[in-house]
């Protein structure tokens, strides 16, 4: 391909909206272009990078054993209300009326839909295992698009779903689909660290995530620096950690006037206490009902647990009337002791004692509390979010913290949608089962970005020629002179019969912009034949990613540049 | 791979909601699931065929220089305001609102989109001509889906745009893409009819379509008996007709009493005189004006003529009030002779005297008009729908009808969305002018049943090699025969290697329900490995499209394989 042939918008300076450095080269690259907030244009170079990555993903998927299929984006609104998702997922819906004002929704995922047709055309056992996998667009109504693709408001998915008839056979199933995911991400060139995740609003019994590690990731991680143990911060869990025993922790409760002080910062200030001898008490709305949550005063509430560990969806903060109908006070001084409604406490607090909470009562702390004798807690659990210091869960090494991007999820479903959709098989026996289910999804879109987040310098991108847009780029520093054009498009023309993808900058520019936008591109070989190489016989031949460039005979070009796009 | 690793739902009987025979096979095939109306979830097979209709428009395109980009389906509603087809397109956007309630369309064209582009990263000549592609999901409110992919909700579409710095660069560009379409068509083993066509709510100058012929096909079609005209009866045109002289065409107007006659037919059949010499006149809302539109009483009246010829898109019938109130009369009773509002007329009627029209009065026409004396006529125009034997407006020769499903369709646009959205270049004087258009499209899963629709016999589908979701299917009739399933399997094994798509049906079947499957599936070529050939050292094969087998020795097989895929 010529480079004039084609479209390269590349851009010199950074674009005001892009935050984050993949976002800002794949603008300055001309690779896409915003519609509109969270909808972007692939323009042809783009979308050469994006079909490089589909079809890694495809032939992975195929080799697994998994079948492709194609899923409407539009679904009715009923399967939704089949799933229950119509309300679970009611933040990232977007509804569609038509003519006779009928809702349909925009995909954001296909349980529903493989379910259903899974429901109806499979009923024996003899019919699995199967796994079905398809790459689609999805939306997504999402409160803050930005970075991109990384979080865009229509983007491409590959999402897969297993069918099996026990768990051990959905087992095996999910670890294809693992395996398969590892392989895609290292084919694109990607460091991808597997994680232990939240399960979220899709459900099941277990899940992990393929976490791109990145500064830039939305996504907050925890490693442990011994062992393999590494979880999403949703999810992550802790050692039970060492009971603190504090000062006159025999004393009996007692008052202390703590006037305006309603934050952990200001109340432990005033008292000159630890901020962790403090009992932070948050009022949440589960399922509608005012529930006290507690975790010591230098942890935070983890939401994901909640909702886990209290199997709903349905967690909110509750609004000031409730805190001060459920606890009698203003916000800023709740406490446990004498609370009429549940109270679930963090594992960490098992054991309290001289600590200190709100007291129910304006302007007032209770001190020397001890929460087993003190308040009516319902259960301790694991509630509040594992930061750096914490104990590995399996080892009782430090956690560290990391940050990433999350390109691929796998989960353990189990019976969830088969139950609502009857996905029933008769087994051998003849008796009538529900299938066992695992679901799989890459963000597509997403795994390109990523990609270059993970590669690139301060001169632009850095492709692995796996996903590169071109290979190749031959830049001829002087199209003025006619055997270095010749020569470009003889070498052109034979290494794209070696099914090589080139791109002959054959602009009339000055060298300096080809040099540079050859290097904002990140084309993983770059090629220079000039007046003065042909002097010689030879041609230069670059490594985007090395410092400096070799020289090679002509007529030994072509095998150095086979050899080079085959590593 | 194996059937019995795959999933081909097929069915024995039609199913109730399919109409045409594509549609009946692509379910019984088990090629596609319905999910909702004009909804449809492609399987395994169903999807393989769909690939590579894409893939051979892929690669036409390609061939052709066009570039391959991929827009959003979600777009902002501005665009469409700026076009002014938010409201010409009404009627089959769909519509999306985001949790601000902005709103949102769904995309089912994309003319905006890439004009929208184009204006902001094109701006000299030297970056022309250009041609963009995409192959994506499309979306349209259609008031009635049906027959299966011939008319959906959401559809694959392959659309083009091309951009070019003047009117003949411009036909140059659509002619690359005409002959891109033609080739298209016959590589996927269509025959296709190219037709004139009406530019509807895409606007533009001139416009061809591609048809099937089909009877099934929900466009009408006119082509001469003698030349090369075909057009669709939507733009199709007539040799202006003989005159005709009426008896008593010199005598004045006169009223007759017809009591409750509304009809042509009741009219003609009341005053026994043949419907020709009656004057259809129909009240029409054109830009909410009312408007008569006059024609010969035994034609139809052609709304996208209207819309054509007076530059509008809002055309409709008029309601009864406004009926009543512009011609004075209850509705059935219409006549142009003394009406006050613009009347046109068919120039099929140019020159009528002696002719019958309503009198606007009630259970009364008028005898003996003539028009030129009688009424005010704005204009005569070519205002009536083609029929069967009219005049080749080429050649005189008689016009045929037929019917056709549109399968392309291709536009001179010109300079209709590039002023809009100030796609605007510098020519080679450094001189401003606006971009000239074409845009392009095919529908490419319309494309893919209309292969079935021209391709099936009572046992099924017959697929030609380009688009069959599996070149060959081996059918073991025993599978408990060893030796059968080792020559099958390794059979297989050769040909993939080869690049050869191979079905091996491994199910424990009946025969027969092997043979029914694979001639209801119509892959191109069968192979059938028993006992009974391995004895004699042979196989047989037998094309979907031959009445008869041929029996190959074994170590020949593979080459006779080759050779059929070939053809």
């Amino acid at each position: 391909m010529k480079w004039s042939k084609t479209i390269i918008p590349t851009l010199r300076d950074n674009p005001q909206e892009a935050e984050i450095d993949s976002h800002k080269l794949m603008l300055r690259a001309g690779l896409i272009r915003k519609l509109g907030g969270g909808l972007y244009t692939f323009l042809p170079l783009g979308l050469r990078a994006l079909r490089k990555v589909e079809n890694i993903i495809r032939e992975e998927m195929d080799r697994a054993g998994a079948l492709e299929v194609l899923m409407p984006a539009l679904q009715p609104r009923e399967i939704w209300d089949t799933s229950e998702r119509y309300e679970t997922m009611q933040n990232v819906l977007y509804h569609v009326f038509d003519r006779q004002k009928r809702e349909m929704l925009l995909g954001p995922t296909h349980e529903e839909v493989i379910t259903d047709l899974v429901a109806r055309e499979i009923s024996s056992y003899r019919q699995m295992p199967k796994t079905f996998y398809q790459i689609q667009t999805k939306f997504r109504d999402e409160i803050r698009p930005r970075f991109g693709l990384m979080r865009a408001k229509e983007f491409i998915m590959k999402d897969a779903y297993s069918f099996d008839t026990g768990w051990d056979e959905a087992d095996a199933s999910y670890q294809a689909m693992y395996d398969a995911y590892t392989r895609i991400f290292q084919r694109c060139g990607l460091r991808t660290k597997t994680v232990e995740a939240d399960t979220g609003a899709i459900g099941g019994k277990w899940s992990h995530e393929f976490m791109v590690m990145a500064d830039s990731g939305e996504d907050g991680i925890v490693e442990c620096e011994a062992c393999s143990y590494a979880a999403n911060l949703e999810k992550a869990e802790r050692a039970l950690p060492v009971t603190k025993v504090f000062p006159d922790n025999d004393k009996l409760p007692e008052e202390i006037s703590t006037p305006g002080m309603r934050t952990i910062d200001e109340v432990s200030g005033f008292l000159k206490s630890e901020p962790m001898r403090l009992i932070k008490t948050l009022i949440y709305l589960i399922n509608g009902n005012p529930t006290a949550i507690l975790v010591a005063g230098d942890r935070e509430i983890n939401e994901h647990k909640i909702a886990r560990l209290l199997e709903t969806s349905n967690v909110m903060l509750a609004d000031d009337k409730t805190i001060e109908k459920a606890t009698g006070a203003p916000v800023g001084f709740a406490g446990p002791v004498g609370l009429n409604i549940p109270v679930y406490a963090d594992i960490g607090l098992r054991g309290y004692s001289g600590a200190i909470t709100g007291a129910n009562k304006k302007d007032t702390h209770l001190l020397n509390v001890d929460l087993e004798r003190d308040a009516k807690i319902q259960s301790y659990m694991d509630l509040c979010t594992v930061k750096e210091g914490d104990k590995c869960p399996r080892c009782q090494a430090s956690l560290k913290e990391k940050r990433g991007i999350e390109v691929g999820h796998v989960f353990k479903l189990g019976t969830k949608y088969s139950e609502k959709f009857s996905a029933i098989y008769l087994d051998e026996k003849g008796e009538k089962k529900p299938v066992v289910m695992g679901c799989y999804g890459i963000g597509v879109t997403r795994t390109l970005q990523s990609v270059i987040e993970q590669s690139h310098d301060a001169k632009g991108i850095i492709w692995p020629v796996s996903v590169a847009p071109y290979s190749v780029v031959i830049v001829v520093p002087n199209t003025g002179h006619n055997d270095s054009v010749k020569a470009a498009e003889t070498l052109m023309a034979s290494l794209e019969q070696k099914k090589i993808d080139v791109l002959l900058d054959d602009r009339d520019e000055r060298p300096g912009v080809k040099f540079n936008d050859a290097d904002l591109l990140g084309f993983p070989i770059r090629v220079v034949i000039s007046e003065r190489s042909l002097a010689k016989n030879s041609i230069e031949i670059k490594l985007r990613s090395a410092e400096k460039a070799e020289i090679i005979p002509i007529d030994l070009g072509e095998s150095r540049i086979l050899e080079l796009c085959k590593t």
